[in-house]
């Protein structure tokens, strides 16, 4: 049976570029099938999956140059239900779209808003006059290419073969080791993976409370490799905390430290253990 | 002398509002007049102030449902010379501005992601069908208001009374309470008051420092308020962290925890001690 995987659409998105390695990785391990469903934002990506309209979610979650996907993390706690497959690292390599001739013939560039600022460097240098308009992703932009070549796009060079535009440079990105990572999500418990994903939040108290729990990690030796807050939206200084430690979550060391964990924090959300890998 | 304080433009944002406030605030402190200067992006603006081409800057830092404002962090940090004079808190109440005469005619919506992101529920409730378009500011979306009424704007009412477009309907934010804090910042030395933000980064082994560099603050009874962590844009997993506590910087417990943070981290940045105020 074919399994489906909803992604953050249109085709031509990095995210397509994660859920076509996941997709592989999938026949790989489990020798199944599965087929790509784009959907318009992440929150909708997430919700098919967590209501079992598609098998699988593959959404961002943290970039190198910009951090985390808040509406990833603020998605994943308030659906509770999903667990974490695989995490895939993706570079991250924008190019500049366009029907025009040389560069200086661009007057406005269309791209998602993290793509421009990935980017503002190279702008600034080439373009410095050019007009910057945000789209909700790289592939979106893509409609407002014309034939004129008044008009520029950052996307992927993926995106460009896909719609059949000329790519007038590459890489324009600032940063050339850009990357993102993603995760691969479903209903399915995760497996097993030197990579462990948990979030919580606490009753009060966040100096005190926030010291003991990272307390309970350091003393295990189980290293903590991100860290990150979000406002639980209840009041300004009350945060949840999404936090990815290096260790199985079948080690004793780890299930003894989300014991205590447990002890003190108002919610623990455990999101599993998977492992990652770097995609070409 | 009238000081020119730089802010996110264009007149009629949140961040404009913010910005008069503050400009009260330092009539009735310093008996100082003030002038506002609108920038195109959150960097410029601070920029302008950390360069001396205006005495003070006004930027959103925190809101209650997005979170961390990470270009404000980023800059902040990256720049290192600007001090926090002030927080203000200003409600965040949006209005739909259009010039139809039922909400069911419009078929777009431009406006920031995040005002956009805020009224999501009462634009599904009202409008289901209609197209969502990101604009750089809130201010910036009422140049696509039209004269048949296809299209909506979420902004606020004051940017409507400004621009002279009438409201269809308000408050459309599906949190009632929600609320943006700003910082005033200038490179004059900071005052005195009940918070105080610094920032740090480690030399590596994430788990123990931080655990470590929060315990100092837990064993003295200082409360933080805020803890969000930044990628250091170094690789993924290495991260600077923004704390705010609510302790005066000319306290000895505070003295004596910095000293003792100073030694555990690798850079350690003061933004200074300020007082906070809610405004209308």
């Amino acid at each position: 049976m074919t399994r489906l995987i909803s992604y953050l659409g249109p085709a031509g998105t990095y995210a397509e570029s994660a859920a076509i390695a996941c997709s592989n990785w999938l026949l790989e391990t489990t020798d199944q099938e599965s087929a790509l469903c784009p959907y318009p934002s992440i929150a909708q990506t997430l919700r098919a999956a967590s209501e079992q309209r598609t098998d699988f979610a593959v959404v961002p979650v943290e970039n190198l140059i910009e951090g985390s996907v808040s509406m990833t993390l603020d998605t994943l706690w308030q659906l509770g239900n999903l667990q974490i497959q695989k995490a895939v690292i993706l570079p991250i390599s924008h190019a500049l779209i366009s029907q025009a001739s040389v560069v200086q013939q661009i007057q406005t560039v269309y791209s998602h808003p993290q793509a421009l600022a990935q980017c503002q460097e190279w702008l600034e240098k080439w373009i410095p006059e050019v007009k910057l308009i945000p789209t909700n992703s790289t592939a979106e932009a893509l409609q407002h290419v014309d034939p004129h070549g008044s008009v520029g796009v950052i996307a992927s060079r993926r995106a460009a073969q896909l719609y059949q535009y000329p790519i007038l440079a590459h890489p324009i990105n600032d940063r050339p080791d850009n990357c993102t990572r993603f995760w691969l999500l479903s209903l399915i418990p995760s497996l097993t993976g030197s990579h462990t994903s948990i979030a919580f939040s606490f009753p009060a108290n966040l100096s005190g409370a926030l010291a003991k729990a990272l307390e309970i990690f350091a003393r295990r030796d189980i290293n903590l490799s991100r860290i990150e807050s979000r406002p639980t939206k209840r009041s300004l200084g009350d945060y949840l905390f999404f936090i990815d430690f290096e260790a199985d979550i079948q080690d004793e060391s780890v299930q003894s430290a989300l014991a205590e964990l447990a002890d003190c924090t108002e919610t623990l959300k455990i999101f599993g253990s998977y492992t990652a890998t770097f995609i070409d």
